[in-house]
């Protein structure tokens, strides 16, 4: 698969290098490709993965992440250009800057609000709900973590749960785009959990049925 | 311990069940207590568990269990009466009607609410992220589910963190009152999971942590 990944942060970066190192041809959309941060990250993923302007790796890319800090990410959008029929893997939850709540609530999300800046986009939202550590091994003991996806659009989520299984992870429908109004504030408490309660990254929800 | 039930259904009634058979003494409150449906909870629950009126029921508990229906919940807190003191196990969420979603988001929620109705009581979100038959029975293949609870006041919290123990969950601080916004959601994903994704009842989240 061709994969762009708007927004080459922790998350972005830590998915957009495994996918490469997986053999998908990835590219991290950066306002400065030549960068030595982008260069060393280049490095990591391997010969599959190159660095492009926004709008050249929209232009290149079938499935984009976007994995922006959440005040940048209209502005990110803006600059990546048209998305119709694109499969954009939402992964931002619109956190508050000091980490005390979320911007938007059950009334909207972020994954609704992205999906209605980008008309046409295929908008699901994944990988918002754990640290990028997880995502970089999501084998806790023998057993994957849990990825909980949500959007509109049937085969867009086929092709993210590929994804987000073949990172091993525990890939689980979690229903319409509209879900990303539980999803978020899913993620919002690993994050509060992670870095207010003690917690701290290494850890993951995972869910068990009665046998 | 002396255990008041403010709403009597399937959580209420599973958890004070369950209580009184573990040797608290349990007074379910009923506006009546004399009905066939109360007679034979009481008679499940065993000699430990009464009914009452919900100002008796009051009177008599160290610690309330709020399980009722999110619309009924502020007359029957104005019911119960005076609450300063008393330890309010808050296992609400405010959804809608049609369970599309949760009346209150991210700028408060039912927790808080319920705290401002009830000044003076130790608020504690708990019980509220799971449905009732895994509160029957929350040894999931030899692993226990997962209730995190929050709240203000950390005697009360040691108080339902041992409640919860009791009863074979993994209970979990999630920190502060505030996270109601963050565990109501999470229930509202467990429910829209059960209900409408086809998960059915039988599951529950658990917490993994790197070996």
């Amino acid at each position: 698969m061709k994969i762009g990944i708007i927004g080459s942060g922790n998350v972005g970066g830590t998915l957009g290098t495994r996918w490469a190192q997986g053999g998908h041809t990835v590219t991290f959309s950066s306002r400065t490709p030549d960068s030595a941060a982008m260069k060393a990250l280049l490095q990591t993923a391997g010969p599959d993965a190159t660095a492009a302007s926004a709008r050249a790796t929209v232009q290149s890319s079938d499935v984009l992440l976007l994995a922006s800090p959440w005040p940048a990410t209209k502005s990110m959008l803006n600059a990546a250009g048209d998305l119709s029929g694109k499969i954009l893997i939402d992964a931002t939850n619109p956190i508050l800057p000091d980490l005390s709540g979320l911007e938007a609530g059950t009334s909207t999300s972020a994954g609704e609000m992205v999906a209605g800046w980008c008309p046409g986009a295929k908008v699901v939202k994944a990988f918002n709900t754990i640290g990028s550590s997880i995502m970089a091994d999501p084998n806790m003991n023998g057993t994957p973590a849990l990825m909980f996806y949500c959007g509109d659009d049937d085969a867009a989520k086929q092709v993210v749960h590929q994804l987000a299984t073949e990172l091993g992870f525990d890939a689980e429908d979690a229903g319409p785009l509209k879900q990303s109004r539980l999803l978020e504030p899913f993620a919002m408490l690993w994050i509060s959990l992670a870095f207010t309660r003690g917690y701290g990254r290494e850890f993951a929800f995972q869910v068990i049925r009665r046998a």
